[in-house]
């Protein structure tokens, strides 16, 4: 195995994340992804011109991925993953070996197309180069720099249109969208409550995110309730990560004119959508001439510039706080997407592979 | 009883429809609506500085009024109606009698809170005189050029960007709302197709209304091979008039970044929100980053006069067509707005009081 940065091994070992079976619903297993071995050399002759070698630091888990494995091309995310073939993340990686003078050995990349692997070889297309002087932590490029950071400045700032003292809800708050949403919202002005899944999530999102308040949805068993006790003064923007009964609920508790931006819908992945839970109550988005509107980061790239401008000086200004769900080694890949259904992880999910 | 214009009758008997009891679902009975018999002076001394009094003409009966017979004030719509007080419409009447020095005996006026009456007398507070040398119908006031037309514009113009070849659905396309809908995109070069609920109005939307197709819902088993078949390269637009199980069949067949304005869901008002059709595959919102939008014509009355400018030079130019189902007298009332709610009517619902 290549050690750390510089190490001239001829050949590594690199273990790597394949599908080898399409999921249409529920939380992909061991059935439908695999682990395989696979030998990278890394003698110079045997890299091609305009090519180089990273070795993979930092691996970001997202809920998209999984929209990538059902094997059902809807031409509405990106496409799906083939069969057999390595499947790809946002991650952060080390150049090791460089057939391309753009790059030198030891330089810190970001690529949103890095496959889930130990080691691999790219051209240049999709790399980033980060700038180890930027004091921003690595993790942060995958979290608040990142895909979660960017979903949450969409839905609040371009499509929530927050105003100070607005009334702000935001579900999945502990996640790793969430996390962020809360906090932009309340550099807003506006009030901010938050719901999530553990009393630890609760206080996490209350002492370390700055939420005005929080509730463990599993123990409201009346959601309605829940609501008018949390906003006695209604809700102006909902920002959606779960849909399902809580979106039914908030629907009965958004004032006139709510922004209703919807991220994902994470309760409702699993399920065929005929066994989804029906919204009975949408005529309220007549009455409240409510604006419901589904986003994915692809239409909002020309955005990314202003966004990470914004983001990266309330990270330096200590404005945003992070918190990560961390596994250890490529390995962990196949936990650590199921942890992203299941409600048990906190803030953002990465793999650390090599530090 | 008072005939035509200047007869001068010093009392006439005028009846009216008032609420005695609230319907919170169900379509309203004469348990709820009920019409009794006023005198109303017309001699001139009884008249107060700056009231005329009106005969009316023709009244608009529109889905809206049915909101304000509920008893549940959410503060959405306009307010309730008070119990045992006349109810009010749009409505189109002449003056007969006037004490304001701005309106003559023979002005013809549009009232859009006139008593449902034979007969009243007001202040000129909402009164707007039409000028009966502009060539417009009477009945188009409330139609073509009142609400349902306006709402048609904000659907399709405002909230729809309709662009040449986009695939637009219009629901109860043979109703006030949706005639004009479909015509409006038309005219910007759109593809539209209806549904609606009898093989006559099929033939109405095709023919009369120039639809490039339309299909008759009660017909179709499966809305969603339906909804293929007529939207082989799905859809762009869809003006939701009724909800329900319409909407979820249409959020299967829109195209990425399709736009919903939801003028209505009539298939919804009937119901208490929990028996109604849960809508289960709300997931598309996000893939698809589709916007869902209610609105209502209070939230854009600054666009009024650019709607009336397009539209008036639509009906003179003899672009746009209007189809009437016209009741016969007061009393009818109560009819009239059940027809609304039960899919027997075909295109704007007037009354015609006295022409």
């Amino acid at each position: 195995m290549a050690g750390g940065n510089g190490e001239k091994a001829s050949v590594v070992e690199s273990k790597e994340w394949y599908l080898a079976a399409y999921a249409p619903v529920g939380v992909p297993t061991s059935d439908h992804l695999k682990l395989r071995s696979l030998p990278l050399s890394l003698a110079v002759d045997s890299i091609p011109d305009g090519h180089v070698v990273v070795e993979t630091l930092f691996v970001s888990v997202d809920p998209y991925q999984r929209t990538r494995m059902t094997g059902i091309d809807e031409g509405l995310y990106l496409s799906q993953f083939n069969l057999e073939e390595v499947i790809t993340a946002f991650a952060i990686g080390r150049v090791i070996r460089s057939k391309d003078s753009n790059y030198k050995e030891g330089d810190i990349i970001l690529n949103p197309f890095s496959p889930i692997a130990d080691y691999y070889m790219v051209s240049e297309l999709h790399l980033r180069k980060i700038d180890p002087a930027s004091g921003v932590p690595l993790p942060d490029y995958l979290s608040s720099l990142g895909i979660p950071g960017f979903a949450a400045w969409v839905g609040i700032e371009v499509l929530g249109e927050p105003k100070a003292g607005s009334n702000v809800f935001v579900s999945a708050a502990a996640g790793a969208v969430g996390m962020y949403a809360g906090q932009l919202a309340k550099l807003k002005g506006c009030r901010v409550v938050g719901s999530t899944g553990s009393d630890e999530k609760v206080k996490l999102v209350k002492d370390h995110f700055g939420y005005d308040d929080a509730f463990n949805y599993k123990k409201e068993t009346d959601l309605d309730a829940a609501l008018r006790k949390y906003f006695p003064d209604g809700i102006d923007i909902y920002f959606d990560n779960v849909g399902g009964e809580m979106l039914e609920a908030v629907l009965n508790h958004v004032n006139k004119h709510a922004r209703i931006p919807i991220c994902g819908m994470i309760s409702q992945y699993k399920k065929k959508w005929t066994d989804r839970h029906g919204v009975r109550n949408l005529l309220n988005i007549v009455g409240k001439e409510i604006r419901m509107e589904g986003f994915l980061l692809a239409s909002y790239l020309d955005r990314f510039g202003d966004f990470a401008k914004e983001m990266e000086s309330y990270i330096k200004e200590g404005k945003i706080s992070s918190k990560y769900t961390i596994y250890h080694g490529i390995e962990s890949y196949l936990d650590s997407l199921g942890s992203v259904f299941t409600s048990t992880n906190i803030g953002k999910v990465v793999i650390e592979v090599k530090s």
